[in-house]
């Protein structure tokens, strides 16, 4: 390691510091903090979301970065050093055109929006949460102008998120998803009666559902010296630095299935967070106009681990083949009596809901979808926010053929707007597509995955992951290191295959 | 709210924030972090003090500190603005005098040292910890020569954590406590018979000992809104704002006492935290040469407190006349024969013994006492770190009588000094002085408070302190606010003359 490399490293290290402590306040905001911490805490966070701008952006930091690229400049592309230097000058440019005041205010609106959300969604009250999104919008859009020139508004917003991706990419991917998706979820819905999941509608205790999360993330890999899972309103998952990667779930005492997809969910995103090479460990990584404390490729990287283990290996026949007999030990009189493949096909119902965490496999996407092509609306300015419930119920009409009774359950159920995470929502449906792409991959390097799940062997898949994915952490971009591992291009059709196989099975689809 | 005041606070609120999630940090190090965690942690801290050290002595830290001087300077100097403006001038001059490579240093340092002890003391290596321990000595020679001229190099060590006091006090005030307190020792340990705490050394239901003691402060007036309390391994109490003041504690599932006194003594700790001044709220203070997100009068007014609901209230017969029946219900078995008079005598046994925390009433400043000899020592330069061992165990001889077998239970048992808090013991001994001051002269102001206490009655008791102590934060100096309230120069006379009397009734002294 060069000196000048090694002086970025340490001013990175410090804005690293910075975005980490955040991450703690954050995952404290949801656990454990009391009540009255909310105001000093909206305070903590703005400043060091500011700090650690201010500190990145500042003149010793190009310089510092300038030298270690003249320093890295003969290496392998392919080394650490490069790759750390190549995603820094990356973020740093995007960062410099952003004066430190717009962080600031962006930080501080997204408190007060994020505190009107909370208030506005349990009384269905758009009109109180409307000057927010307008604030929120009003900042997206002074952002998009520090991007100019630019293809589209929408693709600095994405970038952020993914770096490298644009809107036309997704517009067209989201096109073969619905052509194929649509159609599927309406052939299920006709053959609805063929799935009966009652016996998972009944109690089961809060505990030992809490237990078998923790046995199953466990075995998979996830590290508990490293991490812990705590109880949250809202399951997420939060890395403060390699060494320390926490998740949170929550148990529903009168229905099976939600607590063990969630954790095995976030322990997908946890272990790509532990998984990521020592040597690119505290180093901040841009993420939606914020710096943050980890170094992934991007959020449907991120989003590709997660639903990997929650649903290719979660919702799987080679899984349970491997866990429902200690399940049905766990739960004798819940599950004694129902045989193994009634319960594989009882987790996979499809069922059109009007709530996207609620949603299953093979609708989730419908509701990516529908707020993609809203948010896109918003940005390109067909679409004023006074207007937005209106478009949120014709769009869910038309994707899932429902109309939501009121907006709790409709353009309000979502806390991402408030917080300024517009350009964020494909990531969730690019990462289901990615999950299966290097699944296909998956499946040609280890010929034999389904027979070690089936197992309960977990041991070749995660080294897998950790060797294509996990340990190169934000090294290169994430549509460079989907191509580097698959040889393609984002593609849905492994995803399309995937999802057209396993439900026409289950429901006995032509 | 002039404007320059304004822009003062604004700066102030920034620094604040920093050492305010440091403070989170610091209470999820010892509650709830993965061991994973440590070696980021460590990293982050420290950046989280050096940065907090750099605004707070920018150029425009000490513009913006100037401008609000002239601007509040024709306002009553009672007033929150001058007392706000004063405590940073003072804290502002101090860390100015420190460059900031040294804080940097120190906290790294610091965390070595406190790895280091963490290993040692349960091996009861001293040697191990040897070179550590000079290390930090060494830094805090170099701290100390940052503030001469002084009367003495203790000084400046005692100033950090007791603005204002030097050595010549405190030295006084010891030896008015060691001619008192070290026969009073001797008399009681010579009718140790007369005392027995057999049956609060049975088990005890841990969840209900956790319990009782949140019944507790939940009474005396501990917010729970604003705080919560979590086990660790240590009892303390974490103000990060006056909205989210946190208190820790352990139970000893063998023995009823500690759990509930420790709840006790942090609640008097966070009551004091969550009873400053909003207007007080978000300005940092300097406590031993760092910058901490609360804004107190010093650390014996703090514990002043802590001591006073610990031990004025918690071990007080007028107390126990209001819990009592109620403890006995929750522990028929243990103590539904014991009567009040034998369980208060039996809370407020005497022992002589090795561990301070482990200390009562009676003998706890003796404790304290053989500490603060042995620092003067180290930092006059008249004892070698080589030597600490052997200085420790004869004082211990000294002022308690006994031999500390090994050095687990002798110079390792403390974390202050691997941490750098060095000057920090006596502020122990001073909280339980001013403790007994403030309790005389509360008496007087509320003739009838033990007689409210006996009922169960806390609110004029934390009333009255709430106007005297509490609200004030940090505007005064501690002994100008000790002065300010009862009129009198720090004392030991009303400490002893408490002790005295409360043991010589126990123990049936002359």
């Amino acid at each position: 390691m060069g000196p000048h490399f090694g002086k970025l490293r340490e001013l990175a290290g410090r804005v690293f510091d910075l975005a980490s402590a955040a991450g703690l306040l954050g995952w404290d905001m949801q656990t454990y903090m009391p009540p009255g911490g909310a105001d000093g805490r909206a305070h903590a966070l703005a400043t060091l979301a500011s700090l650690a701008h201010e500190l990145f952006v500042r003149d010793d930091f190009g310089e510092a970065l300038e030298a270690a690229e003249e320093e890295v400049k003969d290496l392998d592309p392919d080394s650490d050093e490069a790759g750390i230097v190549a995603r820094l000058r990356q973020d740093f440019d995007k960062s410099r055109r952003v004066p430190s005041e717009w962080v600031a205010e962006s930080v501080r609106t997204a408190g007060l929006a994020f505190n009107a959300w909370v208030k506005a969604r349990p009384a269905s009250d758009f009109p109180a949460f409307q000057p927010h999104i307008e604030k929120v919008l009003e900042l997206k859009r002074a952002y998009i102008s520090f991007f100019e020139p630019y293809d589209s508004p929408y693709d600095p917003l994405l970038d952020d998120f993914e770096p490298g991706l644009k809107l036309a990419t997704v517009r067209g991917i989201f096109s073969e998803l619905r052509e194929v998706q649509v159609p599927l979820v309406q052939a299920i819905s006709e053959r609805s009666e063929a799935v009966d999941d009652s016996f998972l509608r009944v109690p089961y205790d809060e505990s030992a559902q809490w237990d078998f999360g923790l046995e199953v993330i466990r075995d998979i890999g996830y590290d508990f010296e490293r991490g812990r899972q705590d109880k949250a309103p809202h399951p997420f998952s939060t890395a403060l630095n390699r060494g320390d990667v926490r998740i949170t779930n929550r148990v529903n005492p009168n229905r099976f299935g939600p607590a063990l997809f969630g954790s095995m969910h976030e322990a997908g995103h946890a272990i790509y967070s532990q998984g990521i090479a020592p040597a690119l460990d505290r180093i901040p990584s841009l993420s939606g106009s914020t710096l943050e404390g980890s170094h992934d490729a991007s959020l449907a990287m991120h989003e590709s681990q997660s639903r990997m283990l929650e649903n290719l290996v979660g919702r799987s026949r080679a899984f349970w083949s491997a866990y429902y007999p200690r399940l049905q030990s766990v739960f004798p009189e819940q599950l004694g009596d129902i045989k193994l493949d009634a319960f594989y096909r009882a987790i996979n119902k499809v069922e059109r809901s009007l709530i996207r965490v609620e949603a299953d496999e093979a609708t989730y996407n419908l509701h990516i979808m529908l707020r993609f092509e809203i948010e896109t609306e918003l940005i390109g300015g067909n679409l004023s926010v006074a207007d937005l419930p209106q478009a949120w119920n014709s769009k869910t009409e038309e994707y899932l053929g429902l109309t939501p009774p009121d907006d709790r359950r409709g353009v309000l159920q979502d806390v991402h707007w408030s917080v300024g995470y517009i350009g964020y929502f494909p990531t969730y449906a690019l990462g289901n597509i990615i999950a299966a792409q290097l699944w296909q991959k998956l499946s040609t390097d280890l010929p034999d995955i389904e027979a070690q799940i089936s197992r309960g062997n977990f041991t070749e898949l995660i080294g897998w992951l950790h060797k294509n994915v996990h340990r190169h952490g934000g090294k290169y971009k994430p549509m460079d290191l989907l191509k580097r591992i698959t040889g393609q291009e984002l593609s849905a059709a492994p995803y399309l295959e995937y999802l057209t196989d396993k439900y026409s099975e289950i429901y006995g689809l032509s």
